[in-house]
């Protein structure tokens, strides 16, 4: 690919027959020209294929128009905040530079500094560590935390409220009769994972009933679709072999929740009947299955608007804000009462 | 959020005595000092928390070590790409801008024009249009075309072979001794959409099969999520209402077919008893569905990697290069032979 010179201000000044900070002015809407000097000015921008150097700018100004946005992996639910924070930057003129920590926190911190060195307006992470050590160096660029918390750090977090979605889904669970009720969660070292177990146990504390470490499964301690679905389809395959097998299971995301209904699937039980299921996440094949599937619907695009709205008042105005979105519970038909 | 100044190149020069080519010639690994100054210099940075400004290497090579993606939306099929891209980019350093053009031309051009003044290193593009108009100042940067061809650009291709995909589903269900096929189709404007259409008409003729337009629909002019869903419900609940409705159903895309399967659900036509299905796209929840669905699977993650090598390619030695994927039919069981 050929690399054609790029004109510069210069050139346009020159062609212009003005000075470069009347083209300066020009291109940075400052009404001081006259509109005939303006056309001109735009008429040789036109000829010459002038286009502003951000890089330039950038240096100048000292952000980017760039904000970072830090996953562990590229699964649906970070897609769906992807497109809440792209509908949000397109306010401000941003673009999203997208990086994959890959669920490892060495890669997590490179990527902060790779983001931090290009100078963006501000990162938003969803977290691989329940503690967040950036080097000092790296701290002057915002950064807001999405999804996941982290315990060390005063900044701004938007969240779903885990607890309380995990606790609707158990009660509901148990309001239908279901005393054995089996969770299987994801990788144990993230927010996300400690508050839904939370929500879980304190549902079943509220309503008297014991609370069985046997019952408890992680889907394992690393994401990444094909590792998480196997986690779920793990998690059952141990469950329902238990002396006191569970009458009702809790996925707490869809990837755990795709593996356990396979493994229900090859044990041949079948859901509601003889087994009831609640999962996770909104996807619209979950409307196709048979059953239709019941699940705590998090609401991620508005969870990637809101971290952009969280990321301006941040930086413009120093506030940390703590965004708690809720959940719902919405039900079709993979549970039945059993009293 | 307090914005520190940054410490310069001369603040670590003057810190550690030594000049800025000294600092400069350490940065990047120019083993012309001693190894005691070279220690001198990266102690003076890590005091300091002085981070390269990548602005302003941008600047002075003129590429900024980033490369843009421009796909319609969010949907998985764009994610599992973007997973490949970020496998590959790992290899050279390059971070991706990810920017949605939101299936509209003009935000597409827009988008074209503000990753070119960024100077990314090029651009993987899913174009929105079947032609592509980039204007001659845009030309600058280097685009490689993913998934979708244009017409009248030589540039790089990473494509599926629609075609062959598309007949391998079509001959399948002809095989199966199904004669009346109803296919679903996405945007007619796009290159995979003529492709899968030429696919289905090919096999159709080869077995002497009449093809009637009547059997062919589309899922509307526009992508995103709920809108090639509804396609994919209204295509089915008209094909049904023929005087001769299909045996068999064909949805070119994962979306169309989630909604075309919602309509068969509601119909109360039982795949694959009363009517055969064969869906298109690779999604782990395709195997938990009742029945598991047979599906031409797309290599999006490998049409990722191949289109950050088609780009360097492109780049360094001016090689336009096509690269066409194979689709594969995965049969689960979603169709039955009706001979």
């Amino acid at each position: 690919m050929e690399n054609k010179k790029n004109p510069t201000l210069y050139d346009v000044a020159q062609k212009a027959n003005v000075s470069i900070t009347t083209v300066s002015n020009v291109l940075n809407n400052k009404n001081e020209a006259s509109q005939k000097t303006i056309d001109r000015v735009n008429e040789a921008i036109r000829q010459l294929g002038y286009s502003r150097n951000e890089s330039a700018r950038t240096l100048k100004v000292g952000t980017s128009k760039l904000v970072g946005l830090i996953v562990p992996d590229n699964n649906p639910f970070f897609t769906q905040i992807l497109t809440g924070i792209h509908e949000e930057c397109q306010n401000h003129d941003w673009q999203v530079v997208v990086a994959t920590s890959e669920e490892s926190e060495k890669r997590q911190n490179e990527v902060i500094e790779m983001l931090s060195a290009r100078q963006v307006s501000g990162i938003i992470l969803a977290s691989v560590t329940s503690k967040l050590y950036v080097p000092e160096k790296l701290q002057k660029v915002p950064i807001v935390l999405i999804d996941r918390e982290v315990e060390n750090a005063n900044l701004p977090v938007v969240k779903a409220n885990n607890v309380e979605g995990s606790y609707k889904a158990t009660e509901t669970l148990i309001q239908n009769g279901h005393r054995r009720i089996g969770i299987i969660l994801a990788s144990p070292g993230i927010s996300t994972t400690l508050q839904r177990k939370e929500g879980y146990i304190q549902a079943l504390k509220r309503y008297g009933i014991e609370v069985d470490e046997k019952l408890m499964f992680y889907g394992g301690d690393y994401t990444g679709t094909k590792t998480q679905i196997n986690g779920g389809y793990q998690a059952v395959m141990k469950m329902i072999q238990l002396p006191e097998p569970p009458t009702a299971i809790f996925a707490t995301n869809h990837l755990l929740m795709i593996g356990a209904v396979k493994a229900l699937k090859e044990a041949n039980l079948k859901i509601p009947d003889e087994i009831s299921f609640i999962g996770f996440d909104d996807h619209p094949w979950q409307e196709i299955t048979d059953p239709p599937f019941s699940i705590i619907s998090q609401p991620a695009v508005e969870m990637g608007r809101q971290a952009i709205q969280a990321l301006q008042k941040f930086k413009e105005k120093n506030i940390v804000t703590t965004t708690v979105l809720q959940l719902e519970l919405i039900t079709r038909n993979s549970y039945r009462s059993i009293t």
